[in-house]
């Protein structure tokens, strides 16, 4: 049975994502739809395309990924079908695709055409365009990559840490919902500066140590540790890292090793 | 594969659902279960009405729907199985049912008797009744719908605008996740009385635009746009409309004509 | 079809459920993954315990239950695959699948191993240990049980009320979306001692009342009432009893019969 995974910034409130599968299993009524997460900022493309990165890998081969955080939804940005050496990704030409097509290898690229019809809204598209794509391809890639290859897709790149001889400056980008703040920076990164310990500033506070588990750490003491992400997380035993912290998105971490 | 489609008030905190998905798969293995949603407004058997009556047609031909928003749960209230002409549904006999099933046209429908046991709650019926019924109905519509017919099952109207030679008076049906505040005017109504504009007032603030796509909007400034509910909705660039109008939803719009 | 019913503390907001699901359907296309809850309270095992007891008889024979609340992981914490006389269960070995497995009779008990290999994160073990095993073991129960079996599982006990000839001192056991408070009192505790009626204090507020369905209280006057957990709940009309209450999980209730 093929897999359709979704992820999208709908929540979980209204009924957005239930007529988005009712649509996928009326046009293919043999995929399994697994969700990957409905509760992306609403039109935070970069953090979709962070989730989407950070999820595909899990999947059987040949999932195909519908991805809709779509602040253009209406307007005439294009709508991709990518195929890549495992997958199937479908989604708005803003970026959201880019980080994991890339990752996983583009084969082909083809921007797929709206269907015309009365029943096509100008507001929701993960219903009316999205859905009935996705079941199509989930049911046969033949009809949808016969098209015009696209050479070139919307990029969207994360911030990359600033790698210094003896400091870093790192950057969010991604907060979890126990409130582990996701930098940029690798434990391979902090390494390479840290011989005799390190210190770490984020919004006049200090980080000090770096754990291998969430148990080795004593209570309301912040800390590193390296995450399911791949990237070192800030961390704190018994309350949310982003509350202690007073985070905003565009805060920066800086680390200095010990002298 | 037959797909039950639930909508209830249950939640996502607790184990409700989870449970009720238990009990249908145990009724019948080979059904596929997918959510409208669980976050109806407690108790609040017009928003379950309204999501039912704007999903239904989304999803494949067959489809049983189980609608549980049940404030009177344990009491006489009756229980309906309805057959539309495309569709089946099960909820209680509250209204819940009633804009969908006469938007598709009621076949049969047939009042459905309580199982007797020692296991049968007066507090959570979605599973100790509800849910092995949708699943008896998903294996065979024949054992349900061979009971005396019902002649009249409990209405339930949503409010309709009241529309005049230049001015209309809407009510609000729905908020969305994104705080889009969804009227019952439609963009025909209000085309009747904009030749040369319009002003429409809602809690002492005014709606001059009306835009096509999202993204025409500039900041901050609310407008009308004709939304994936087939009904004009009241909108904000950057921010939620129903904070910005401070909304209550017994609160009422009104449009006049430009002079 | 083999279902596998989940229970975390993962939440719904980030794409920690989705991929643990992407690497089940990896592992085992042929299963069916259902949702019981993600939304236990972060960290709390006893929380997990008792959804997990009050929700697997539900399921169909054979379920794989998944259970991860698991403060633990990345240290020597041990994960548990257990068979009990209907059911198959994985944990980790920290009482959360205790009351479960107890009620369903254990009929065999292994540690399992974990895989090695690079890519086995010592943060997120739901999707890199927890979730192959689980697919594993939906494939077949020979290769998971054939290891030496384990005698002794760490328990987790819920409170007990205390039960005297004029008074019960009873405890909250959970709290409901709706705000209803689940105790570990039974309806035929209370019986015991209402003859003439009976008195209920909790946080300096009483409650007088038992009602049999939800639709017989007055508004806003607290009541018991039989819930679907098996035990007395404190409801209230139109209001949360939690907040009525102002409610903490270690307040204690105290009944005593009128005289």
């Amino acid at each position: 049975m093929k897999t359709i995974a979704l992820i999208t910034d709908f929540g979980y409130t209204d009924n957005f994502v239930g007529v988005v599968k009712g649509v996928i299993l009326k046009n293919s009524s043999g995929v399994n739809i697994i969700d990957i997460t409905h509760n992306v900022s609403s039109h935070n493309i970069q953090e979709g395309a962070f989730i989407l990165l950070k999820s595909y890998r899990f999947f059987p081969e040949k999932t195909v990924f519908l991805a809709v955080v779509d602040p253009g939804v209406g307007t005439k940005r294009r709508i991709l079908a990518i195929k890549t050496n495992n997958y199937y990704f479908i989604g708005p030409d803003n970026g959201i695709l880019y980080p994991a097509v890339k990752d996983d290898t583009i084969k082909a690229a083809v921007y797929l055409r709206r269907q015309k019809g009365n029943n096509i809204s100008l507001t929701f598209h993960g219903r009316d365009i999205f859905a009935p794509l996705a079941a199509k391809l989930a049911e046969s890639e033949k009809t949808i990559f016969r098209g015009k290859k696209v050479n070139r897709i919307t990029p969207l790149n994360f911030p990359r840490p600033r790698l210094r001889r003896r400091s870093i400056i790192g950057n969010i980008l991604y907060v979890d919902k126990f409130g582990n703040i996701v930098t940029n920076i690798t434990k391979k990164d902090l390494d390479k500066i840290n011989n005799g310990g390190f210190v770490a500033r984020l919004n006049n506070k200090t980080i000090k140590k770096l754990y291998r588990t969430y148990s080795e750490a004593p209570s309301m003491q912040p800390f590193f540790i390296e995450g399911s992400f791949g990237y070192l997380e800030i961390s704190l035993s018994g309350k949310s890292a982003r509350d202690y912290f007073g985070l905003k998105n565009s805060d920066k971490i800086i680390i200095l090793r010990k002298v």
